[in-house]
């Protein structure tokens, strides 16, 4: 079934396909009292929005999102105050262009939707890669906007920790310099620009693409969210991130390295606080045990694949089941991990307000 | 929440924890007219079942599933057919000892769940390790085992692929030896077996514990199943996964190995098949594109961290905020990941089983 | 939870309030393929529009839809296809005019949502009701539209059969003259125009209003649609005609007048039909017997409270607790039961299409 | 599709049928630290308890409740404390008798659901109705039992108003009355039990039944809980109600009766209360405003439709669609609405629970 909500309390549906007028999302569930401005929201999608360096898509969209609901204006004018009630955002598409995608009406992309999309609906709407087009996560990016007002206190960042082969050294890490406006890549590594840069030039200009491996990371969380199994807060972050396009892996903390580790060295020791609280020596665990948090930072990390949106000529077939080759023109990302971070962030605040109320409702202890 | 339900159309709801006198699930939403023995189940759940080599814990479980509902007699005397109503599946619990959780009632073990289940519900069942034990995860074994039946032509398989520095050889892959009843391990590589056993009897006798990684195949599921985004299969299989205790990471295809590689490496390419169906010549993909299956074969691995529970002292706290040193004795397994691979086969079996539901239900296509 | 979505499979949710740019829904888990024109949604929404009478409403609003997503132009320029992704449908507010409401942000109104509204939130919107404005049941018959498109050979219809203390004869019947243009009630009793509007006016010079029973009725439902319980097909209606603003009571076939019954009375009889299939002698059941559709026609039934927004002085306090009195004017609706009637079906279309969909999900046979 | 679950975050998840080894309920998302004792929950089984008199059904049923999960022993060693995680509930059947059921295995009962359960799932169980059989209520009675003790200070309690043409006095209205010992009706007028012995006698002897309508009322609710759309308190309510077996309508407050009324009859009033909360003048509104709760009692009604086990024969088809006569033997109550008031008494119990906890999630508000 194509269902477009995710979350239990605080939810998010999302509608619209990047050749349509418009796409936008609904976020239902929100709390009352919730304060926030235009311009808040506006400063997340900014962060997404393509066109502003040479290493993403050309693609111009202003990505002004507009709020149709679910608001009242607060004292100042500026502010606006929910009121408990579906708020409804819309992003208008400006810069269709459907005509660059004539050729693809027929022919299956390797490592595209084309094909699974015929298989599914008997059916496709070719232009643009429907709700498959990155266009689609700008909605949740609005929405993540939100949703980081919901647990005070709580700080959602993301960084670019790899891409292709090369990785940024952990040791220079510096949230400030992630959205410096010198750092195109969201890398927390400042050394790291000229060789993301260097390489993604190269990768560029011989009409190729690469992936990405992106972390994020919330602070701020209280001890309690999440539950024992199914509706463990890890499990929720997982699923959430993978359903961003082209993510194929994800992993809280150690993540696939705790497969390799001993249990002595896994599991995190605590030490007294001086509030009661343990202190952890380690975080190992990523800030989830047993699927309900600790207290320690949530980190996340995703895998973001190649865009298959490469000049090379590739094999496939089209509808009708001839072998043709196919090469993809048009305005594309050769990384799209890149913008991957904002929206990485978004998934993770979402999933992190709905199991703040979930566990505020069950418990009433937050 | 602590909502034990997963799945839209399959639904399952697990309950149970491993103290208490059962445990057991109800799965909802089962198409009637599925035929299926009783020794069909039990033979899924005895693979799962401890106490089968040295290399697992010992508690001593038959684990014999009774089913208490929503099922007709065959004409044969032994097989079942379902009517669509809540198959409800009982286990009971035979060996709980639960004297032996005595000391962990005080001291959160490091690694565990005990303090955040006290952060999140104010009190805890101390004994056995509540919902988050591995025993719940014999519910899913039931449930898996008639999902196994929903998808005409399906069929699930894992295998265990790495355990702690160990990896297999994918060259001497057998998916034959995998259930032989020379192979304590689930692993596909017979060549592995030794090694294994050297290294997971050394980390054993030093009280010590290590994590591994499961890979889950479906063959045989058709094209068109999943979704674009929120309800795509790869999504909804991660997320599954990851609700199995001690998972710590997930990955589709070519996984995180895919932020590697570029973009005309990953993409699968496609020549015409005998039934105007393409054939890929590759399967990076891990049989979905777009959230969306691709008739190939659905490929995921997670891994599972060491378990927590080891005789190596830990600094801890206690429920006062004291600081202290926990050892973890009683019967616990040196390498929960072994007995992992039967439940991320009824986790993948279930949530493609779901997905064929949703299928037919939007589409009427299958 | 403020949950704006009902269905399964096929979903929608609704956002908006009468005083903001616009209100709209998203249909999501449409089939692909379902084909249909704008004029078809516009048609149903103007049956519903305010304006059209002395006796409704005199907001002007032209509830003019606009489809931002989900749909593929078909080939003869008119008719739109379902892609199978949300359906989204936008209705600008026009004729806001939010001064009227200025006195109710801080008195009561009885018998409205005010005091409710700040019991839950602790804040609200008074402009215009909020959510509970009637105008966000404008987006419940654009949807409804398009459910009318899924279940093949489904006619779902309705009428007003009772105001106040008045009621139709049922010996007059005529299905043709609900949409008569001369018929501002959607009567099906050509008779009871005269009685009807002749007690409306006197009702409205008065300042006062009245209530209604408003009957929806789905032919051509295929037999097996429903479940035993918690599913049930009549549940479900119940539910969602119930969630229409202002509705007090909702019954399905004889409804409360089967608690008067025997047995031998309610029970309808069957005959053989020329397919095998049964013929019924009546239809008490209103088409619905243990959940599960019998292929007769359901029949559904509801209460419609008269609206509380009258001239005359009625007793109440404030946000402050000091008692006030409360005069309610603006623009009403003297009986929003006769606007209800293809409110009601919609709810009643959405909710079968939903049960077609499940029913195919889990079983195939449709 | 079958799904046997209710609720969003109070879940109630039912199992079984009346000729199997037992039937069930999970209730999953119950707080923790919620205490009660097992003498509490069977009190509760034992008011809807078949055999109690002679106008019930003679079926003997201990309906003795086991729990099996989700609870951790108090103290003083009787009382239970649920610790968040699913409680499981296990009833057995002992008095099953499907020998009595061989007839209408090939003939479709009027009334009952078998023609439709073939329509439905193509086969049937027809040992005991299935799931339809109200053997199914007792879980929700022992879930009832549970929800009942969420919301601190609501008290739930329901009365039969009306079994076929006789009605109750409500100046009469005694609660006191309803549950004592001399009264096998659950009426609250002690003058009606000799006119309804009188009267179901009557029927009785000839072999028929009746209907019945039952009040149920919660005290004690606070102000806030609901939505105004949707997610309606009262809209659950009535599905909720309506999901019960042989319910045919549901209403709230002055329910069908107002849409006779005008709107100044029909608007509660409010004058000022000790503590700034508004003292309502009448309760045409059953508690609820806009879909949310105002802190009166939440007065809910259904009707119940008369048993379709009669003696009287019928006419109807067999499966293979040839007519025949039918005649219900067996051990049936001649007015399945008098033990239908301890049903309804849980399912509105579950609904506030479930509407609590929400509220709570949302708006940190209780």
């Amino acid at each position: 079934m194509s269902h477009n909500t995710f979350g239990h309390l605080f939810r998010v549906t999302t509608w619209g396909e990047s050749h349509g007028p418009a796409i936008g999302c609904v976020v239902d569930g929100c709390p009352p009292g919730i304060r926030f401005t235009l311009a808040e929201i506006q400063a997340e999608l900014d962060r997404r929005r393509p066109g502003q360096s040479r290493f993403v898509t050309q693609r111009r969209e202003p990505d002004e999102v507009r709020i149709l609901s679910g608001v009242m204006p607060g004292e100042d004018g500026e502010t606006l105050v929910t009121t408990g009630t579906p708020v409804s955002m819309l992003i208008e598409n400006v810069d269709q262009r459907s005509k660059d995608y004539g050729e693809i009406a027929e022919r299956y992309r390797p490592g595209h939707a084309d094909y699974t999309y015929d298989a599914k609906y008997g059916l496709r709407d070719y232009r643009g890669g429907g709700r498959s087009s990155a266009r689609e996560t700008a909605t949740r990016v609005a929405a993540g906007a939100l949703a980081r007002k919901i647990v005070p206190g709580m700080v959602v960042r993301g960084a670019l920790v790899a891409m292709g082969e090369k990785e940024i050294d952990r040791a220079n890490w510096d949230w400030d310099f992630v959205n410096d406006p010198e750092n195109p890549f969201f890398t927390p590594d400042r050394q790291s620009v000229a060789v993301f840069a260097d390489y993604l030039d190269g990768i560029r200009k011989e009409g190729s693409s690469v992936g990405a491996v992106i972390e994020v990371v919330a602070e701020g969380v209280p001890a309690g969210l999440g539950a024992p199994i199914y509706a463990k807060l890890d499990q929720d972050i997982c699923g959430n991130l993978m359903s961003i396009n082209a993510v194929k892996g994800v992993e809280i903390g150690a993540g696939f390295s705790a497969a390799r580790l001993r249990g002595e060295e896994n599991a995190d020791e605590m030490r007294a606080g001086n509030d009661g609280q343990p202190v952890f020596m380690s975080n190992h665990a990523g800030g989830i045990l047993g699927g309900i948090s600790t207290g320690q930072p949530i980190v996340a990390r995703f895998a973001v694949k190649p865009t298959s949106s490469i000049l090379t000529p590739r094999r496939s077939i089209d509808r009708s089941g001839r072998e043709v080759e196919v090469v993809t023109k048009g305005r594309h990302d050769p990384c799209v991990g890149i913008r991957a971070v904002p929206i990485g962030e978004a998934m993770l605040a979402c999933t992190i307000a709905d199991h703040y109320l979930r566990h505020r409702g069950q418990t009433g202890r937050v």
